[in-house]
């Protein structure tokens, strides 16, 4: 093995030492703990999948997907994320009753990077997917869960925005006509670019009543009653259809108590293909970046089930970056001993552990300075040489 | 997507469905709990490694591995076992004041299936590394570790085997003379084919005398007893030592209180080459396997630091095939809710779930077959219609 070579990871790969291993596992289990008592069922699935069925399945662009070849030639990918994988379980083996499935994971996500960019190439979402069940009432539980285990985390800032895609496909469909069109505005708002979109409504051959509406369009972030303006900007049926959606929405999560942390934005689009109603992102804190998103979709229909489901999913190294928490406590005692006192030391130390204390139990002559090791408990004991009962 | 792909997952991957998760997580916990409470410190690193590195001293066969080419051409490999990356860690990150150090991980790794023999390809381990400690001490600590905690996880039935690889080395290489002969018998010692193994050794040139020994050491399999046998038949100075470090651990066990589940077993053999001391096996109830195994070894220096650790590893999979346990509880409660009183269905929920009840709050609109949904619960509520505290 070369020397560089010794101590290298791939690109975007990371390990995760003590202290940040035990506030993710804190957290991970506060968030775990909400999602159980609403009734979610955790489920695993592989970390490998065929390409043909999650991988094309899945949303995430082709060049972001590790891949590669079993033995008998077919490509397998690293997961990308857990929403096809997901899909894939239920489809095959938990809807055949066809009544709602509600389910979780928290789970590894792969996805290559192109260059050091400080995102990581495999990280950790925690999720729930409640599926088969179209009211809106289910999209009000996902976020309403969403908001309540983000509470019971520690996290105190944070925001959920809340859109809906048919809404805007609708209007841009509308007023633009085509869906190149659309799409071309569409890549702005997913940028949140709305510089470069208001100059490109400017150079669009639209009435200047259309231009009006497109701009006011950029003005729909906000509280409750953004649902109401929506409701003059958009003319047909089904538009208006989700904007009706997004006010029973709201009551929703009036009745859950979560409004505090809530806000409408129909501006919000996604790269996710799959969406199909309600959709949402959370921002919190400083972090740069979402720590997390979801939305209604219809994933499902391609593993051969009719059946919509709404979902979120949490990226648990951002949400981690977002709770300032003291550090967890670290091991605390250790027990040094010599051979004519191990027998004592042992006893000791299995009683302290009895009462789910952490204690070190270490052999005196297995340290080579002392000093150094000592440092690392907030106590020590030494039990070393003739027993002071015996003399 | 083609149908005869649609559902299907790769060569020896599954799904683990709700309820051997629920049991998994238990078990899991238990387990770590008790490896935390020994002051051990838990770790993560990537799923994915470089082949260089991780890869070539993991002493897993080359054909077992997952491999995949990065963006630059190096080759990278889902990690099959956790002690080498581990051991990068510590070397590159943790050992640089050169004392003791306690590290746990609980990480799925990966073994690619030559054909469909019911053996998992990806599977979660749960083990500890003792670092940086040579002491006999360690090696005590870490068997007793694993006694304790599969009885904290509830396994009931269970044996720890010992041996020790250098009194088998010293054995066989003073006997037989060529490493060549050695690896021939260890074959048959590593299939516990102890058939093959007499036969074989009556076909050897030795003298009767020699072959009495080779004969002799099959029996060195038992309780204490067989320190003093292994004793009678050794003749050189480092066979010797090796036994007295038995000795030296078997006083250690007893101290800890946990020789009611260890055997001393000097035939055992490992396929992992990095063993360079005390070796051990466990095995449980009727699951055919080990469910765990581990023992000394001298990885650390394959990563540019000479230092010997001790350690286990815990195939999870095994260890539930070995528990039996009541099925975890399911979710218990369902509240049925129409528009009128989902406030009040919210509340009588959020109540039930901050007690640390599952509670599943849902929209009967929702549900196309009530009977059948219904029947999944233990206890349905309905609050549906006009509230009959207005009426």
């Amino acid at each position: 093995m070369s020397r560089l070579f010794m101590f290298e990871k791939p690109l975007g790969m990371r390990d995760t030492l003590p202290e940040l291993y035990e506030k993710k596992h804190h957290i991970r289990t506060l968030l775990a703990d909400s999602i159980k008592r609403w009734g979610y069922q955790f489920i695993e699935t592989p970390t490998l999948e065929y390409y043909e069925t999650v991988g094309t399945a899945s949303a995430i662009p082709d060049q972001q997907l590790f891949k590669l070849l079993d033995k008998d030639g077919h490509t397998l990918v690293l997961r990308p994320e857990m929403t096809a994988p997901i899909a894939r379980v239920a489809a095959s083996k938990l809807l055949e009753e066809d009544l709602p499935l509600r389910l979780a994971y928290s789970a590894n996500v792969f996805r290559a990077q192109q260059r050091e960019g400080g995102r990581p190439a495999e990280f950790e979402q925690i999720g729930v997917e409640c599926m088969n069940d179209e009211t809106i009432s289910s999209d009000g539980e996902v976020i309403s869960l969403l908001v309540s285990s983000l509470k019971q985390a520690g996290l105190q800032q944070f925001q959920v925005s809340i859109g809906h895609i048919r809404f805007t496909e609708e209007l841009f469909l509308q007023i633009l006509g085509t869906e190149e069109r659309a799409n071309t505005l569409r890549r702005f708002l997913f940028e949140k670019n709305y510089v470069g979109y208001r100059e490109h409504v400017q150079l669009l051959s639209l009435s200047s009543i259309d231009k009006q509406r497109l701009l006011q369009f950029l003005e729909l972030r906000g509280g409750e009653e953004v649902i109401g303006k929506a409701l003059d900007i958009i003319e047909n049926e089904q538009g208006k259809q989700a904007i009706l959606e997004l006010k029973e929405l709201a009551d929703l999560i009036n009745d859950y108590g979560v409004q505090d942390k809530v806000k409408f934005d129909l501006t919000l689009v996604s790269h996710m293909s799959y969406y199909s109603g309600v959709l949402f992102e959370v921002y919190a804190g400083n972090v740069g970046f979402p720590i997390g998103n979801g939305g209604r979709y219809s994933l499902i229909e391609k593993f051969g089930k009719s059946a919509s489901a709404t979902g979120f999913a949490l990226q648990l190294n951002r949400l981690l970056e977002a709770i300032s928490e003291p550090d967890p406590k670290a091991v605390s005692e250790c027990i040094f001993f010599s051979p004519e006192r191990r027998k004592e030391a042992i006893q000791l130390a299995q009683n302290k552990q009895e009462q789910g204390q952490r204690i070190v139990l270490q052999d005196i002559s297995g340290v080579k300075n002392l000093d150094a090791f000592s440092k690392r408990f907030s106590n020590t004991i030494y039990l070393i040489g003739r027993s002071p009962n015996n003399e």
